[in-house]
Formats: C-alpha cells, structure tokens, sequence
C-alpha cells in the first residue's frame, strides 16, 4: 500500500508545474493518496512536499506509516498561520483541487489558504515539455496537439490509468457482480416484485463481504425499464416482460458496475430485434475501442450502429464512462467528451435503447484497454440465450 | 406528500427577495422539494414559479402530479436558452444554491444561467421586515438583531423545521436504530469481531426494509473506541474492553443516529467514572435546550460539565447536529457554530470523551425542540446498568 501510495503522490507531483500545488479532500482522493478511507484528512501536495491536515479527532488517528509520507498538521486556530507560511515557503501560488469538492469545502479550503489563487484546470504552455516526457500521466487534452487550447482538471485525470494492485481488486469487484447476476438471474420469476430483487441484491453483496454497493441496484420490469435510472418498486413481474438488471459492488473502496437486460416468456418480435440491435452495438463498440480513440468517437460508433438499425432516436443515454474508486469517473462516452483512451484505464460501456412502449434493453460491460485494443474483463454473456428466460 | 412538497416550495419562495432565485439540485434537496429521489433533476424556483430541468432520460420520469407544480424544462442543447429567457421574464438577478452543492455540478448550472450571479448567502437588509414576519422560517442570524451582520445560507437552513410527517418518519428511522441497537447488545460477545459486528448491523437494517444506512457503522473496541469516526477492523472483543456502537438507518430517506457505549466484564474505575461524567454531561444538555438558545452555548455547557470532572481535554468532537435527509445538518453545536434553535427542529447531542491510555465514551441521543424544550426522542436507557455487560 505504502509504495503505491508513494507512486501516486509522485505522479501528481510531477504533473504540478511551479508554484503550484494540489489539494485532496474527497473520500476517494484521500484513499488513493494515503490508502486510508476518511474525508476528514485534507491532503496538500506540492511539487517536494505533502502535508496532513487534520483536526484533533481525526489527528491521532493517522497511521505510523503515513507519517513518514506526510507530514501531519493539526488543523485548530493556528492552521492557518501554518497554511500561510506553508504556501510562502513553498512559493504556492495557486493550489488545484478536485472538481468533485463540494462548494461549502471548497470555502473552507480557499479560508485556509487565503492568499492563494485557487483553480480547478492548470495548464502552462511551459508545462508541455514535461507532460511529454510522461506518457503515462493521462493528460490527454494536452498531449494531442490539435487540442492544445484545452485546459484540464488535473487531479480527476491522474485516477484514470489503474495500477497493478486497482487492476486485480477492480476484476475480483466485477467477479462479486457477476456471482451475484448469476443468483439473481435465478431468482427472476413471474410475481416477484422489484424490491424484493433489489433487497436480494443486496443482501448477497453482504454475504459476499463487500463494504457496499456501488449504487442502489436498478432492477426495473416491463415498462419501467424506459427509464435508466429506475429505482425499484413495489412492481411485480409478468411473462413475457423485460427484466433489466443494473448491479455493482464496492471492493475495497473499488466498485463494478454491469447490466444484463432479461427477456422473459415469449418476447415480442421487437424485442427481440432491438436485443439484437443492442449487443451488435456493444460488439461494435468493444472491436473499436483502444488506446488513442476519442471518447466521443466511441460514442458516435454507437449512434451510427443504432442510426444502421433505424432505432438511433431510442437512443438516449450517453455510452460509459470511466469506473474506480468512485461509480462514475473521467472520460464519459458522451456527444461531448473528447478524451482519448489510455492503457490500463478501466471503463464501462452500455448502449442502450429505451421506448416508452416496450420498455428498455441495456447491455453492460467492464472494459480495460491494453496493448492490443479493449479487453473485456466480464465472463457473463451478453446473448439472447442466456438473456431468455422462457420457462417465465 | 404533493401537499407538503408545495407548502415547502411556498416557503422557500417567501424567503426569496426580488430578482432572486433558487436553485435545488442535490439528491435529498430534489427529494425535499419534489417528493422524487433523484440527483438528475434540477429545481429553478422563482418567487412565484418552479421550473424543473431534466435531460431526456429523465424528463420521461418526472410524474404527472409534479407536472401540476412544475414547469419541465428539457435540458438539451436549447436549454440554455430557455434558462435566458426565464431570466429575463422573471427578472432573476441573481440565485441562490445549496452549499453541499458539487462545484462541478455548481460549474454547470453557472453556464447554463450565464448572465446570472451566484451566490451562496441571501441577504438584503430590505428582506428585514419579511423574514420578521415569517417567525416559523429558520433564519436565525437573522431574526437576533445583534447579529444582522451575519448573511446566511438560505436553503440550507429551511430543511432544519420538520413538519408533521418528517417527525413522523424521523420517529420511525430512530425505532428502527434502536430496534438494532437491542439486538446488537445481544451479540456483543467476547471474541466477536469488530467487522462481524458491523456486518450484522447491516443484516438487521435490511430485514427491517431500510433502503440504507444513514453512514457505515462505527463499531470500536478497546482502545479503537478512542477514534470518534472509526473504521471496523477485525479486532476481536476481549472482556474488560469498552465496545462502543454509533449506527443509524435510512428511513423513506431519514437519517436516525444513535450511539451507545458498552461496558464489558469488570470495567477500571477510570472508564466507569469517565461513563457517569458522559451521562451527567448528556443530562445537562438535553436539560439546557431549548427553542432560542444557540448552538455554541450548547457546547460550552457540555465542556464546562465536562471541566468540571476534570476531563475536558478529552472532550475532542462536536456535542452534536442537526439530522434529517441528511446525516449531519446545520446546525452544529460547535464552539464556532452561534444558530439559534428553533421549534421542531431535531438533533443529535454526543458529547463524548476520547483518550489514547482506556479509549472513548460516547452516548448519542436525538432529541425534538418542542414549545418546553428538548423531547429526548429516544426509548433506550443512557444508565451504566444498561450499558454493562458484565458476563463477558
């Protein structure tokens, strides 16, 4: 833990140009940069330095080894005196910060450190030199140089590339997802209710010891899987309905996220063609995505395997996004996000079609990017045969 | 519910001066304000009308009766324009947004409302008189004139009154906490773990049919209990430890939060000295409250019975907060924190005592400003007799 934690501050380290400094506050940026789950902590990197901040009940609790990685600051009325003289000896002159800070943190941060100008998006043209030596830093607005005008948020960006140790907790998350879409497939029959699946949801999650789930399970029958982010009712299941079902779990601190679309009794012709439509979509998507692809290139694929279909304007939800430590992260597979891949970023991608009269079909997958293209990580098929459930 | 959902629009609407509005986007403000939970909607509240943005996924799921409150706006590429023009007609200078507001989501509805100011605090000294004549609204800093200084946080502050079917709910959340606190004493053995523990809190509150928990539970034994936010590990319960349980549930979105701290074997008489000196600090405050007194004296009482027994600079956390949607609300009985309490308003009060040698005390109860005082809305004793477990 302790040397990835080293590896991480080093990264954003290098990515901070003169003068500049970062701040880490969330839940899961604290977790990432000192492997200890608090949002009590308030993490400051500068270029050679990291500091603690913490009050007097959180302070004693910071563990032996992070002393030697930080140094600790109580954060009582002479903090920011600290912060100030902290900010001059380090010559900080403007501090960057997390664009998922809430506002009233952000306030309190911007007091502490009141004579520093703070921004979310750092960009100096002097920096690109140094960006380029660092490939591996996922900085892709600034590397591509057609979208050099382009700022970036910084500190939301260096989470992307997944290291060896995310990469095997993160596949183990998603292997606890699919255990648990396999029993739940089990348990899809007809009377049973949307909330009594999602309770099943959950509970199996618990047997299986995870902290969590990675978001109130959508588990939505008939026409209620038209909205995509259903949240379960009293509705119970009838042959010949839809059952969609959009699960994940958190496994330490890191979720999975995967959606199989079930189709029960004898499904309606157009059903079963927009099925269709949606896992060819997937295919499409999988065999295309790599390292250096847009983001937003990805997206138009989609639109264009579903315009192929006739069916484009069902359409209506963005494509995937980014997965980590939290559900959603940079980039998202939408008309407007233009980032390009990188190896080891792990991403969900989920076309969907969703009509307000037979309802909705989404199909989910975990993806990592590697040398050779997009690897899914899931093992669960996306098939119309295991999608059947005709005894229904 | 529609009922409550206008009554509660009404309110924030007088509160509003001219040329201001309001902006509602959080999951529990949303759930406050339109009766649906959900984090995709985006509430625009005008002196005199409600506006609700939804992009095209969600739009389809905004529900007839909200239809007769709200005027639904489609977020697509015209919505910018939209939001001009409600502007313009309604003459909207600038707006006013919850402080638990992302700054990314912040970020966005600042585009959107481009030729907009906004801002946080609300505060006109015309709006004086107003706000005089709307005793029920929560605006404290206001209301005492030796503190008009002050501005205030408008929509923050309009969730702390409960109406009759908060309390009702809010009652109902408790029952369960405490329903689970019962049975976690039963299964508090030695050689449990800390994580077991933990594990069966959530098993309980599910059977229960909560949705959730209102945070991950902090179960502490031995000298873990000194850590006020502690994380449960795999420590094992040894006779003679303190075991000290914060939990709380989820219900129909209320937050319930309640701690106690139990005694095992044959506690050292520095923990049963340091349990009478929580208990007796608990008594005074619960006794002291009242609608009008502010949060800051609060906390001073509690850390002058606290210095009276000689152990104040154990005394290292807040007494306590405000509780509903949200766990933690305002106001907080902190030295910094100089609100008022108001009629039908509910807290926690928590005082506690945290030393590194014997470990932590905390007893937690939620109490109900009423027209006499605080109504310690809890069933489950306080007393040393119930917190021992001397069998283990």
């Amino acid at each position: 833990m302790s040397s990835n934690v080293i590896k991480r501050i080093k990264k954003l380290q290098n990515f901070l140009s003169f003068g500049c400094a970062a701040i880490i506050s969330s839940q899961e940026g604290i977790y990432y940069y000192t492997g200890i789950y608090s949002d009590e902590f308030i993490a400051l990197i500068t270029r050679n330095k990291a500091f603690i901040f913490a009050d007097k009940r959180s302070f004693e609790s910071i563990p032996h080894f992070l002393h030697r990685i930080y140094k600790p600051i109580l954060l009582d009325f002479k903090a920011k005196d600290v912060a100030e003289r902290i900010s001059a000896v380090h010559n900080i002159k403007h501090i960057t910060f997390e664009s998922s800070v809430q506002y009233a943190k952000l306030k309190r941060l911007k007091k502490l450190f009141a004579r520093v100008r703070f921004r979310e998006k750092l960009f100096q043209m002097e920096q690109l030199d140094r960006l380029k030596a660092f490939k591996n830093v996922p900085c892709g607005t600034f590397l591509n140089d057609e979208l050099l005008q382009y700022e970036v948020a910084a500190i939301d960006h260096l989470r992307r590339i997944k290291d060896g140790g995310e990469i095997k907790i993160m596949k183990r998350s998603l292997v606890i997802a699919e255990e648990i879409m396999h029993a739940i497939r089990q348990k899809i029959k007809e009377g049973v209710s949307e909330v009594e699946i999602a309770l099943e949801i959950r509970q199996i999650a618990l047997a299986f010891g995870c902290q969590d789930l990675s978001f109130p399970p959508i588990v939505a029958f008939g026409r209620n899987s038209s909205v995509p982010h259903h949240l379960a009712t009293r509705k119970r299941l009838k042959s010949g309905e839809i059952a969609l079902i959009d699960l994940g779990v958190k496994w330490k601190g890191y979720c999975s996220d995967i959606t199989r679309t079930f189709l029960t009794g004898t499904p309606s012709s157009i059903i079963v063609q927009n099925y269709h439509s949606v896992s060819s979509a997937l295919q499409k998507a999988l065999n295309f995505m790599q390292s250096g692809i847009r983001t937003d290139k990805i997206y138009a694929l989609v639109n264009q395997a579903f315009r192929e279909h006739g069916v484009a304007e069902l359409f209506t939800h963005a494509a995937g996004h980014g997965i980590g430590l939290n559900i959603h992260e940079s980039p998202s597979f939408s008309p407007k996000d233009r980032h390009r891949l990188y190896r080891n970023e792990i991403l969900t991608i989920e076309p969907g079609l969703y009509s307000q009269t037979w309802g909705g079909i989404r199909l989910e997958n975990m993806v990592m990017i590697t040398q050779n293209g997009a690897l899914v990580l899931n093992k669960l098929p996306t098939d119309i045969q295991f999608a059947s459930l005709r005894h229904i």
